[in-house]
C-alpha cells in the first residue's frame, strides 16, 4: 500500500505558513532567475514581517455580559481575547491578508477566539451571538486566499472567530458502503491517519491539505491536485451538519441518487461561512492504492499539450485517466526546469532535437494496483506520443509530488526578498481555453508592469474535466510600496479577463471577499436575490461571516460596470 | 456505431401511455400467472376506461382578458380551451392519475393549455398569470408518476398548463467541449436522432423515454437505464436556462468545475416546476459506443446477487462498470423466466443443478469501443463467478434491452382487467440495503393484503453506486372497487417504511404530490423552510405548480406523527 499519511504541520505561523522551521530556503539558481527575469538589482530579505510585539491590535469590543456567556458555554479555557490568539486570527492566507499582517496590522483582529467542542455548543454560541449582536467568523485551517476568513465585523457591535481545531474526530466509518464522517475541524493529515488504518483514503490534497480541514473544503468546494482521479470535495461530499442561527440542519442525503427535490447540500457546500458553520460531514472514501506510477511528458508548446490532455480524457479507456493531471505552459515548464535541479542544458538540447523549442511540460500519476495501473499508464502513452508527446521519464513528477505542500513557503520569503507574488485559478470548456489563457495571461501582465518594471507570468492546467480544464496563473513582479495597491491592480485586471472571457472566477480558491465583485457577473442579479433570500431564512441577523461570498449591493454594480 | 435512435412515438393517449396501438397484448402464459399468483378466478378486460365522450370536465374558468391576452403573446392556435387538449393534460401517468381519468374524472382539467414558442413568451405569459392570479403547470412529456403536473388550482382563478412541446430544438452543440443546448421540450428520440448524426448520445433512456422531455428529466432529476454509465440527469447538466415570475434565471456554469459558490444549478434541478420554467439546458454529450455487450448472470439468491453487483463497483478496475446494472430478486426472476420465453423447465434444473433454487437473475450491458467493452467483461466475468453467479448469455439482457420502453403499456392493460398493479423506487446504502428491501417488500405485502386477496411483489436493483444501490418495487394485486384508496394505502405503507428503513424517498421517480408528505422527514422542517424561501424569491406570488414538492404545513405535522 502507498503511504498517503502526510505530514502532521503545527497551525501556521501568525504572519505567513506553516512552520517556518520547514521551509526551504531559496538557492542561488533562483534568487539569479528572480533577478533576471524580473529585472531586479536587489532581492535581498530586507522586507521581513514586522516583530511580533510590533503587530497593532484594537482593544477586544466584546462586552463583559456575553464573554461570559460564552465562557460559561464552552469553559473559559477555550475563549480567548488573548493578543496572541487575536493575531493568529486576524486573516487567512490571501496576498491582502499577508500584507497587513506582516506590516503589523492586526487592528481588525477578531475580537475574540472560541474553540467549541461539539454541535451544541457551537448551538449555543449563536444564540449568544444573534442577541447580543456579533459577528461570527468560521474558522478552519485559516488558509483561504481569497479573505475568506477576515474578520470583518459589518454593522455588528464585535466579531469573533470559531476556531473549530477542538471538533477534530473520526465519526464513523463504513467500509462496506465506503464513506466515512469526520468533524469538521478534522485537518488533511488528520484524515488521511484515521483512514488509512482501514486501508482508505479521502484522495483529497490541495497545495493547503497540511493545514485545511474538511469544514473549509466543504466550505469552499475545494479541489485536491489528485481531483482528477478522485473527484472534487463537492463530489464526494454525501452529507453536512451545519448549525446555523435558525438551528442545525442536516442536508444532503445517506442514499445515493436520490431525486427527492432540489439539493440543499449544494447550497450549503460554498457557501463559506455565510449561512451558518459546518460542524461535520460524511465523505465518500476510497481504498488506498497499491501503488502510484508517475510520468512526465514534454509537449511542443502549450496548445499541444492541452490537445493531448483533452484525448487522454475523450479518447483513453474508460477508467485510464491519471489521478493527477497538469500541463505547463513553456514559462513555467522553463522555470522547473531551470529551478528543479534538472539538466538544462542536454534536456534542452535534446527537446530541442525533438523540434520543442519551447517545451511544456505535463506531469502524471496514476494511482491503483500495480498491473492496472501499469496498463492505464501504457495506453496513456500511446495517446500522448501520437500527440506530439516526448516521454520524460518519471523524476519530473515524482519531484512535483516531493514539493507539492511547499508552495506556500515560499510565497513568505518572497515577499520578504521584495518580491511580489500571487496565484489565481479560473476553469474554462475546452473550446474556450486557449483564448482564456492568452486574456488572461495578458492582462496580468500589463498589469504588473503597469507601473514600470518587469512582470513575470507562468502557467498550469491542473484539473481536466470531459469539458474543459483550469488554468492556475502564478505570477511576480517586484513588490511596489504600496504593495496593496499593487495586488488590487493586477488581481482585478485579471479578474476582469476572466469574466470577459466566459470563464468561472474560480475554480478552486472560492469567493471570500476578494471575488465577491465578479460573482453578480457570473449567478446573475437573481442569483444573487436567491443567495440572499437563503442566507436570510438561516441567518436572519445576518451575523455568519459577512462581507463575504454575496457581494454588497454596492459592489454587484460596481461590477456591472467592469470597473 | 451502435443505432441509438429509439423510435418516435405520438403524445400519450388520453387515457394511459403512448400509442396503444403498439401495446404487446399480454399472452395466455401471463394471464394464467396472474391468475395463479393473485388467486383470481377472472382477469377478463372489463374495467376499460370510460369513453372518451363520458369524461367529465368542467366548464374553463379562464376569464376572456386573460385568455384575450394569452392568445396575443403566443397566437390563437397555441392558445387552447378545446375539451380534447384540456382531458389530455388533466394529469400525468401516476395510479392516481390514471384511476381518476379511467373513471372519467377530468374535472380538474387545466383551464387552459398553452404552447409557447419561445423564453420571451413563457416570461411574458408568467407576467399575465401572476397579475390573473393563476396557476401554471410546466407539462413537458406529462410522464410523472407522482402526480407532478396535476393541475392543482390552489388559491388561484384559475390554472393553466405550459405545454412545452413547441420548444423542442437542438440549440447547439460543441463537439470539442462534449455539450449540447436543447430547448427544453425536445423528446428522449428527439434528443438523441439531434445528437446521432453528429456521432453523440445524451445516454439518458429512463422507460419514459420515448414520451418524456429534457426539461422533465431535469425537473425530477431523472435517472435512465443505463445512468449507471453515463450519469444521472443531474450530473449530465451543466447550465440551465429558468423563467420565473421574478424573471429570467441562468444556473450552472459552463465552466467545469466551479468553486464560485453554492451550486444554484441544484436547485433548479429537481425544484418540479415549482420555482418557474425549464426552458433550455446545456447537456455533457458522450460519442455514441461502436458496440455493445449483453451478459446475464444468475446468483444463488437477492443478496448473493447485491454482493456481486458491490463488488463489482469496488473490486472491479477503474471503468470496467457497466453502463446498465440491474439485479431482479427471486420473485422477479421467476416470473422473467416463466414469462421471458425462456424454457423455464430447463433453466430450473440447470441452476437447480448449480446449487441455485431460488435464482437472482442480474443483468448487464457494457458500452464502447469493442476490444475496451469485450476486456471490461472479460473481467467482470471473474468477479461475478467468484460471487457464486452462473453466466446465462446475453439473451436475457437483449430481451430486457428489445422490451425496456414497454412497460407503461402493460399497467393500462392490467388496469382493464381489474389487476392493481404499482411501482415505487428507493436508493440506500448497501450496509443498509438488506433491511431496506425487507422492510418495504414486507409492508408493501401486508397492504396489498390487508383487505384480503393475494398481493404480489417483486424487486430489482436497476442502478449502482460506490455508496449503494436503487431498490425498484414492482407490485400486483386484485384492483378494489376504490382502488384509490387501495392504493393510498399501500403506497402509504411502503413511503412509511422506506422514510422508517432511512433511505430515500424516491429515487428517480422525483416528489410531486404523492412524496411531498414526505419530504420533511428526509431534508427536515429547515429544509423546507430553505426551499419556501426560494420560492419566495423566483415566485412571490405562488402560481407555479402548486401543491407540488413542497408540502403544505398540515401535511408536514401530519408526516412527522407517521400516520
Amino acid at each position: 500500500m502507498v503511504s498517503y499519511v502526510t505530514e502532521e504541520i503545527p497551525p501556521s505561523v501568525w504572519y505567513g505558513w506553516g512552520d517556518p522551521a520547514r521551509a526551504k530556503p531559496l538557492g542561488e539558481g533562483a534568487l539569479g532567475f528572480l533577478r533576471t527575469t524580473l529585472g531586479l538589482a536587489d532581492v535581498d530579505p530586507d522586507r521581513p514581517p514586522v516583530e511580533h510585539s510590533a503587530v497593532r491590535v484594537a482593544p477586544s469590543r466584546l462586552a463583559e455580559p456575553a464573554l461570559d456567556e460564552l465562557r460559561s458555554i464552552c469553559g473559559a479555557g477555550h475563549v480567548s481575547t488573548a493578543r496572541d490568539e487575536r493575531i493568529l486570527h486576524a486573516g487567512g492566507k490571501s496576498t491582502p491578508d499577508l500584507l497587513r499582517i506582516r506590516g503589523g496590522d492586526a487592528l481588525a483582529a477578531p475580537d475574540a477566539v472560541i474553540a467549541p467542542g461539539n454541535d451544541e455548543q457551537v448551538r449555543r454560541i449563536l444564540e449568544v451571538c444573534v442577541r447580543h449582536r456579533i459577528a461570527v467568523v468560521p474558522f478552519g485551517g485559516g488558509t483561504s486566499v481569497v479573505g475568506g476568513v477576515e474578520p470583518l465585523r459589518g454593522p455588528f457591535t464585535a466579531v469573533i472567530t470559531l476556531d473549530m481545531r477542538r471538533m477534530a474526530a473520526l465519526l464513523d466509518i463504513d467500509p462496506l458502503s465506503r464513506t466515512a464522517s469526520f468533524e469538521a475541524g478534522i485537518r488533511g493529515p488528520g484524515i488521511e491517519a484515521a483512514l488509512q488504518s482501514h486501508g482508505f483514503t479521502l484522495g483529497h490534497f490541495p497545495q493547503s491539505h497540511q493545514e485545511a480541514t474538511l469544514g473549509g473544503y466543504l466550505a469552499t468546494r475545494s479541489a485536491g491536485q489528485a481531483s482528477t482521479g478522485y473527484g472534487r470535495s463537492d463530489a464526494l461530499v454525501k452529507t453536512v451538519h451545519l448549525e446555523t442561527p435558525a438551528g442545525p440542519m442536516d442536508v444532503g442525503s445517506p442514499s445515493p441518487g436520490s431525486a427527492a427535490g432540489p439539493r440543499l447540500l449544494d447550497l450549503v457546500v460554498g457557501s463559506e461561512g455565510t449561512l451558518g458553520v459546518v460542524t461535520s460531514a460524511t465523505m465518500m472514501i476510497a481504498p488506498l492504492p497499491a501503488h502510484k506510477s508517475y510520468g512526465a511528458w514534454s509537449f511542443p508548446d502549450f496548445e499541444a499539450g492541452a490537445t493531448a490532455l483533452r484525448l487522454l480524457e475523450h479518447e483513453g479507456r474508460r477508467g485510464d485517466m491519471p489521478h493527477v493531471c497538469r500541463l505547463s505552459d513553456a514559462d513555467e515548464t522553463a522555470a522547473t526546469f531551470k529551478l528543479g535541479g534538472f539538466k538544462t542544458g542536454l534536456l534542452a538540447s535534446y527537446l530541442s532535437r525533438r523540434g520543442q523549442s519551447t517545451p511544456a511540460l505535463a506531469l502524471f500519476l496514476w494511482e491503483g494496483p500495480k498491473a492496472e495501473t501499469a496498463a492505464r499508464k501504457r495506453r496513456s502513452a500511446r495517446i500522448l506520443r501520437a500527440a506530439g508527446g516526448v516521454p520524460l521519464g518519471p523524476m519530473p513528477a515524482t519531484a512535483w509530488e516531493h514539493g507539492r505542500f511547499s508552495g506556500p513557503y515560499l510565497r513568505d520569503e518572497l515577499l520578504t526578498r521584495g518580491v511580489y507574488v500571487e496565484t489565481l485559478e479560473t476553469a474554462t470548456t475546452w473550446t474556450k481555453l486557449g483564448a482564456t489563457y492568452a486574456a488572461v495571461r495578458t492582462a496580468i501582465l500589463a498589469a504588473l508592469e503597469a507601473r514600470g518594471g518587469r512582470g513575470y507570468v507562468q502557467t498550469h492546467v491542473s484539473h481536466v474535466y470531459p469539458d474543459g480544464a483550469s488554468l492556475y496563473f502564478t505570477f511576480l513582479g517586484s513588490l511596489e510600496d504600496d504593495a496593496q495597491a499593487q495586488n488590487a491592480r493586477v488581481k482585478g485586471a485579471a479578474s476582469r479577463a476572466i469574466v470577459a472571457a466566459g470563464a468561472t472566477i474560480t475554480h478552486h480558491h472560492a469567493v471570500g471577499t476578494d471575488h465577491a465583485p465578479y460573482l453578480g457577473a457570473e449567478i446573475g442579479e437573481l442569483g444573487i436575490e436567491v443567495l440572499s433570500s437563503i442566507k436570510e431564512a438561516l441567518d436572519p441577523s445576518g451575523i455568519m461571516n459577512p462581507g463575504k461570498l454575496i457581494p454588497a449591493p454596492t459592489n454587484t454594480a460596481t461590477t456591472e460596470e467592469k470597473p
